[in-house]
């Protein structure tokens, strides 16, 4: 028997600070039929706000490093803020979103990350995806819209990479659902030279991605995101693309957009 | 056939903004049996990250003012900072929490609040609370966790009172549950004379409330809290009280706890 299709799109600063562009992609999103659950990222809102408290954003290698300040500041703006404002947006266009955190409803259990070299500070790394939740609140016609935080279980909430929390969730439904994971970021696909837009590339697979490794030809920034698709592909996830949230009502129906993440 | 019991907990800002208090509520709200419902206000945190921040409170006779960034800043610390970390709290002590605004879910739409003598901005006046959404939820053994905030199903955030949302779910659930409604605030129940802590009305109907009323006997601070327990008891919700939140496990069991409203 086919199983039924879930979308889980990913989208990430670029989309969620310009206000025109978000506006757009809510309109986009509501388009898409079916089962849907958003995964939103951060953005430079939570630096904006930082900075009137003066809290100065703290980061190593591009990835924040969250002390006590910092953690209550992103619970404040990814958990409330931008949360919260995206569901309201949505329910406008008829979308019955409903914001989540990790901790709601025990949705993600993680642990915090060892100090190693570095010390992230509350970053956590996902343990357990709540299914049994998001199969509950998705056969309701509810579209969860989670924010990148997570809880200990203790009582201790933590950050979580957003395109993580993504493709946890993918592979956590994938025998469930034939899952299809879009994790969006400001440009069209991977590509092969970061200043040229027509380079990008339209299919990778584990062997063709390795080549590109092998030669440098993989930006930095593009690693950890394309680590999560691999890992989603190695679940069983059914299609991971990963390119622009423009029109991607339009886009997730084309088979030619973004970059394809195959076998 | 006997109904369910249903706990409606509201509490208000001075267990939210001392720890130790709220650490203690939390866990006596964890040892409440069966299904229960919080509902939370603001307290003093939005008021300090708001001085952070540059922005200023504004109240009219003890009641906020709600321009764009006012409720920016109580989506913000109500939604996302207290309510999330209630919720992981709670999570820690073995409830499986839920946080919600009213926009999730649809949970509670509401009217903006036309402007009349003041203009109280963005204030909401609920007009519909979703049953269907909390029955689901307490059917899967979930508790919901309500900030004050509601929606006006157009894409707009609303500030709405804590007290005003206890009672209206209260209202809304007594046809399906037994609903126990405690408003708790920072005093053990209704005073005759506000600097006597003894003089702690033990009952109040609607009779003894209007001849009070006329004596001038009831603080104005506790007037709107009043009017809301009695549209709860208009409305059929079985049991009423308005008291402390300290021991409220112990305290909803016993009987002469709080002041009890009847009919």
């Amino acid at each position: 028997m086919k199983k039924e299709v879930v979308n889980i799109i990913k989208i990430g600063g670029k989309t969620i600070d310009n206000e025109e562009a978000l506006a757009q992609f809510i309109k986009a999103f509501s388009r898409i039929q079916g089962k849907k659950i958003l995964v939103h990222g951060g953005g430079i809102l939570a630096n904006q706000i930082g900075k009137k408290m003066g809290i100065k954003p703290n980061f190593h290698e591009g990835r924040r490093i969250t002390d006590t300040e910092t953690l209550e500041l992103i619970t404040m703006v990814y958990g409330g803020l931008i949360n919260k404002k995206m569901v309201a947006k949505l329910q406008a266009h008829g979308v019955n979103a409903i914001g989540l955190s990790g901790a709601d409803g025990n949705l993600l259990k993680a642990e915090k990350r060892a100090v190693q070299k570095i010390n992230y500070g509350f970053a956590g790394d996902i343990q357990k995806v709540n299914k049994d939740l998001l199969v509950n609140l998705l056969s309701q016609n509810l579209t969860p819209v989670i924010c990148p935080i997570t809880h200990n279980g203790n009582g201790q909430l933590l950050n979580t990479n957003g395109d993580t929390i993504a493709k946890e969730i993918a592979c956590a439904l994938q025998s469930k659902f034939e899952v299809n994971l879009w994790l969006c970021f400001d440009k069209k696909g991977v590509m092969l030279n970061v200043n040229d837009e027509e380079s990008i590339i339209p299919k990778l697979n584990p062997k063709t991605y390795a080549e590109l490794l092998d030669k440098s030809l993989i930006h930095d920034g593009m690693k950890p995101k394309l680590e999560n698709a691999f890992q989603a592909l190695k679940s069983g996830v059914s299609i991971i693309r990963i390119g622009s949230a423009d029109d991607i009502d339009i886009a997730i129906k084309e088979e030619n957009t973004g970059t394809f993440i195959c076998a």
